[in-house]
């Protein structure tokens, strides 16, 4: 079982480092963006085939994500 | 038009920061996480309804992603 974390900052927030890619991108002559927006994909290989979204979550709470700005999506997939 | 852009390192690279989460995960007593790979996740939101995958992989090779150690995946979806 592998466990896809996506981690991204809270809309409204300012994402500095989005900011400075899409500038870099504009200034490459890349036409068309409107934003970008960086966030963190984390693949977990778990053993054992039981979903555990739970325990996926509470690592997200404990270590991964920080709840306060960032939000996160979890996607459990057979490997 | 948005375009989700998943960046990992090649297979058979050592990944330093998912080995260090771990290792985090095991000590905060987490169970039966085998391996951990850290990727990049970047939204970049287009103007205009074509979809243009060829230019975000231009994006990937210039400026995303180093082709050397990375392998990108690229999902288009309408906003």
């Amino acid at each position: 079982m592998k466990a896809k974390v996506f981690i991204t900052l809270k809309p409204g927030l300012l994402d500095a480092q989005g900011k400075t890619i899409k500038g870099a991108l504009d200034a490459l002559g890349f036409r068309g963006v409107r934003d970008v927006r960086i966030g963190k994909y984390i693949e977990i290989d778990l053993t054992g085939g039981r979903a555990s979204r739970q325990a996926v979550e509470r690592m997200c709470r404990k270590l991964l994500a920080n709840p306060v700005i960032e939000q996160y999506r979890i996607e459990l997939v057979r490997s």
